[in-house]
């Protein structure tokens, strides 16, 4: 995909949860689960279901660096 | 940590590039590169430089899905 | 906390709303108040109620200037 | 202003430096400071400078909680 | 509006729709549909309407790109 | 595209101004302009010139609205 987003992590649906607006979508990409908050309607218009190979896509400038 | 932010990816900075106001900080995240822009007060703050071990935080809000 | 996010605000939190998917958390800051939409999981994980002290925490690059 | 905006932080600008493409605005809100990273057009555009009265604005699905 | 977002797109609202906690504001801009989700308490504190004359704004880091 | 992302309007890139590490992408969207900062990587990974079709994407979440 020809996206700006430099971040496009592959991983698969392991549940998405709807409400009135907004969907929350959990992903597994390798070892780490990704969080996805997203509109009810993109969740839905994307038929989104466990078990779906998807990209978690992130702009860099979203992106905090922790150090531990 | 006890952030709100449900997306915080344990890696290892694999590059820190700096410009006059930001910086572009990159991660090795398993399998996966990630791409983090913060100011580069906060990189030089925080001391980054290959081979520091990392979270990359990503607020929920801001992860859309891509579906293949 | 050595996250890179340059803006850590310190301040109570006077409400918790929740909603299925998300979390309206209000802050006093000073004599600001700040509103923080969180998930509800991360409101609820980490057990916020109104009286708990806290930080509001925002990635300089989402933050605007209005001039008056 | 009527901007759907919640975080609307009254504050005074206490610095700007200018990079090629963004600048990083320091803002005193209260106690605290407040960094912004906007485009060095807009800070241009706006004619900011220290001194300048101005309001840091935020949106409230970009704030997140940390828990002390 | 002397707001440093450089994007502030004028159209008409077509639609609101209202959850516990956000709001999905639906503006026709040109010949685009441009959809905002923010809190439902600034979509009733502004009083959004169908037929609306609004802006959508946007910060210019929250703006991505794709090539076709 | 099949992303999440509910605002994806086409354009004709305008402008390519690179920074160190960040660009700035002018993009013709009908009557208006709509500019976009991405990572110069992204931006020179793109090959983004002037006179490229091209859509400007922007999370939902991150779309304010100001009534006039």
């Amino acid at each position: 995909m020809s996206l700006s987003a430099r971040n496009q992590l592959p991983g698969i649906v392991e549940d998405v949860k709807l409400g009135t607006i907004m969907a929350l979508v959990t992903v597994r990409v390798g070892d780490n689960i990704v969080d996805s908050v997203i509109t009810r309607a993109s969740a839905e218009g994307l038929g989104l279901k466990k078990g779906d190979a998807v990209r978690a896509v992130v702009k860099s400038t979203e992106v905090m660096i922790q150090k531990d």
